[in-house]
């Protein structure tokens, strides 16, 4: 099992298609510039390749268990947690006052996507981490923060989220955890929750729960929810965790993949809790820090993706079967057979198109905390669903094509092609399933009335115009499309009744990800000159995938009245 | 766990797509007429129902395992098996002459589909020994016929397909095992062979392995391959299991999924064998029954998506969760949210495709043996490649669907839902991969220069056209895809360099199964009178999923050049 650091593909990125140097021109990220930024990526990826890729495989071989109520992680994981956490990984974005690094979210992303291809199981730990350090860092009291902030941060403690509970999964208003004020500034809390990622484990010295809760006079829905910080152990006077709290792990999931990630069932029994934020806005507080995890997930699925496409590409590179059609002048390996190279070549695609959305994001998102500008926040709404669900979907596509490049082998699993597949899957349910992202982008990020979609698809129709010279073709395709998108957006923001744009959002939020990824490869072709490696993968994408988002805004266009046409008894008939 | 037998959807098919009273017309399958198979398919849908579904979760949870050289198989394996074997089930179409049933193979192609949708390990044990027997009784001697087809009809014995070695996979011609002449009519037959399903058992008195094998003077590659029958216990005089062969098994393999399913390495060290065919003929008579495996194998994949289906309806039934847009005119359940609606009817019609498909060809195949006619033949020859990767492909894109329905269940284990995406995984690489399914649609099955894809589409296009006045929009959709799909053979045909064709070959094989779906759906609009479920399942078929058809067959005719344009190094950097 290697890993092999993609920092080559970063740097193209930051330099030809994101245009990193904005980020390091604002005052906030001054100290960002683009040389730090390559010897961060060097850095991060000899600790991946190095650290963390060395325990992927006993993840999955010998899963986190339970023992006597603690959870103890996979072997190698902590070891290659503590290379994680002293590179300072953890905090790399996180506020310098608290001991940040308080570097763009667009190296974060980098490092993050490098960090789960290596490992995506141990990854997890830290990503919940990172969503905690947020949302204290902008809700939490400065003595909650000046506590909690500097052991998060340095990794010597882990963060998890608390939302879902059996009866409340997609609809968390339904939550039947209650809150109680002690009278002392802390809260009793109480209720079991379900599907808490990292919810123990015996790596680090604490674990701070973030836990949704009803206090009595909370309203019913999600306007009667508050947050709760409850550690594992309560600090004591200096600051180091003391007394036990009323909370424990009932049991761990058996589940289809990830399995160094110890997925819990959790119980707080009176567990002692402070509020972060208001009273009744714990959701408010939650979504501060779930859209930058959405991000993080998006990026989960395609770094896994990266890591089952370098492990497919190895394969094909090493395996001979038959006379392949480049006879002498070829490999005389599997990469030569066409249908192969087609595969391969899918697979690079999606994680390039993947990746460039992730990181548009990412300078989106830095962009709006540096500047406040609001056409940057608008951006970064409207691009939050998209590299969710498609980075993620993108990890289930290549890991899925990986599989198959490997033949029979790849069903095996010493090969390890199937645990990327098996691995990958959550991340299109958890964080909001993918279903719910689209839902979110025809819905609350088209209450503008398609103005950000719009001003995005100026961007891309004004560069295809600028290259049409260079690539009359592609630039005609992929101007076209982004005239279908106009179309479909349209229609989108016309449509009265909701049912009728979630009857087609997953289409389109997929095929509004087909035209992006298409501008981002002519992008790519228009910075290598017309000519070389990218150039073809931007012809692969827009000549071979880019003809699909007329399926898709079909689909995304055809309205919900004939899904309703059909009764639950049709369907079972 | 429970499955409900698709007996409705059968009769269906078999009254109103398929025209199964053709084949009772016929004078060999004169006693199977419709009263019959009506009862057939009763019978056997209670058989899965109540004998094969029970075991299905055994055969994950207690994988098959190796225990002092011998396969110790999953719990309730022996019962399920048992329900199968003494209900005639294996030796169905097989011939009467030795205990069969001599029914069509469209039936057993009906209560293979059910039986893979109820336990997919298991049932993978009487598709092998279904696969013997095709091949035993058209190559073997009279003496070995009447020797070993009783024994398997009856399931008192079970049959194997050894063909892979370690470093012949796709490439079966670079295999090395040897067999050399005992000069008593028997065989020394030597070599190990991998991935051999069902390779032993303790449910059966014996195994019976049918092993690829060169003689001393055969040639090279596949032209140079013979075919033997290797028992693990060697017949005694009264027929019965004697002694002991020189062959074993080595391991299992450790899989994705399918884990009821004993994969093995199997050893033959000087195992005694009985030539089946001719010398140096293997690859021929072990085609013969290889096309017939590999409807088998696609009708294993849409079987698994049924299971998955049925698992996820229930479970959409099932789970509250918010309020469903329906109100209280809904059932509250998330069944009736737009998003879950549109992947369970995508799931419906995508099935209710492929089963049209795989009927379509069993009845071909059922044709041609009864009439001898040959455009029956080419019918099948054509369809085969097609219901392979297309019912192996909507088994995993249908599996795939279940576990998103299911949201943050679908990854657990216990829900049951994975287990379907991990056992369906390998039908689109064993019985050669869904690739090499393509190269053979668009390479051998077009060396008639396209007519058989032509009279087909003559059918579509007929049909559609004699259905404008009911459905004028639904007939010009099916139509103008037919049109699109003409075009593209044509281009198919017209290219002399094969890697052209090859590099298109999946896409293409995809979109031609679109259009022959939506052939079959508007088919099933006409039979309903244009009224009803199967109506709308048309509507959104033709409107939503038939429009992929544009971006497949461009991806078909896009040719190899860019493929090669992109070096291996290309790829990893």
């Amino acid at each position: 099992m290697t890993y092999r650091a993609t920092t080559d593909d970063f740097q193209f990125l930051f330099d030809h298609i994101i245009g990193y140097s904005d980020i390091a021109e604002t005052e906030l990220f001054a100290e960002a510039a683009g040389d730090m930024a390559t010897a961060v990526l060097t850095e991060a990826g000899k600790m991946c390749e190095d650290k963390l890729a060395p325990s992927h495989r006993d993840g999955d071989l010998t899963p986190a268990v339970l023992e006597n109520g603690v959870v103890r992680t996979s072997p190698g994981f902590a070891d290659s947690y503590a290379a994680i956490a002293e590179g300072g990984w953890i905090g790399m974005a996180a506020d310098p006052e608290y001991g940040g690094m308080g570097l763009p979210l667009t190296l974060q992303t980098a490092v993050n996507d490098m960090m789960s291809a290596a490992n995506l199981s141990l990854q997890l730990c830290p990503l919940m981490t990172q969503g905690q350090i947020e949302a204290l860092e902008h809700h939490a009291t400065d003595e909650l923060k000046a506590l909690y902030l500097p052991k998060l941060i340095s990794g010597e403690w882990a963060g998890t989220m608390n939302l879902t509970e059996a009866q409340a999964g997609s609809d968390v208003g339904a939550l039947s955890s209650k809150a109680s004020d002690n009278g002392d500034g802390t809260y009793a809390v109480s209720g079991q929750k379900i599907f808490i990622s990292w919810g123990d484990n015996d790596i680090t010295e604490n674990v701070c729960h973030l836990v949704l809760a009803r206090l009595p006079d909370g309203a019913a829905g999600t306007k009667g929810i508050s947050l709760f910080l409850v550690p594992k152990f309560i600090p004591d006077a200096d600051g180091n965790p003391g007394e036990k709290n009323d909370l424990r792990v009932v049991s761990l999931e058996h589940k289809m993949g990830l399995h160094g990630s110890p997925t819990a069932v959790m119980s707080f029994e009176g567990a002692k809790g402070w509020m972060i934020g208001e009273p009744h806005k714990g959701m408010a507080a939650m979504f501060t820090m779930m859209n930058n995890a959405r991000l993080g997930v998006g990026v989960q699925g395609l770094g896994a993706g990266e890591g089952a496409y370098q492990k497919a590409l190895e394969y094909a590179l090493e395996r001979k079967q038959g006379r392949t059609p480049l006879g002498e002048d070829g490999t005389g390996m599997i990469v030569d057979f066409a249908d192969v190279r087609r595969m391969l070549t899918q697979m690079r695609c999606e994680l390039f198109a993947a990746r460039a959305m992730a990181l548009s994001l990412s300078k989106a998102i830095d962009m709006a905390t540096a500047t406040g500008d609001e056409s940057w926040k608008a951006r970064a709404a409207l691009l939050t669903p998209i590299v969710k669900a498609y980075g993620t979907e993108t990890g289930i596509l290549v890991s899925h094509l990986g599989v198959q490049v490997h033949g029979g082998m790849g069903f095996i699993e010493e090969t390890g092609a199937a645990q990327y597949c098996r691995d990958v899957r959550v991340t299109a349910i958890y964080e909001g399933t993918n279903g719910i992202q689209a839902m979110d982008l025809v819905g609350r990020k088209m209450m503008d009335g398609g103005d950000a979609a719009f001003r995005l698809l100026e961007e891309i129709e004004a560069q295809a115009e600028s290259a049409r010279a260079m690539f009359p073709n592609m630039s005609e395709a992929v101007w076209s499309a982004a005239e279908d998108l106009r179309e479909t957006v349209e229609w989108m923001v016309e449509q009265g009744d909701m049912q009728d744009r979630f009857a087609g959002a997953v289409p389109f939020l997929m095929g509004f990800a087909r035209v992006l990824g298409a501008h981002m490869h002519l992008k790519a072709a228009i910075a290598e000159g017309g000519k070389g490696p990218r150039t073809e993968l931007a012809r692969f994408h827009i000549n071979r995938l880019l003809p699909e988002h007329t399926a898709q805004f079909a689909q995304a266009r055809a309205g919900a009245a004939g899904l309703y046409a059909l009764s639950p008894e049709d369907l079972a008939s």
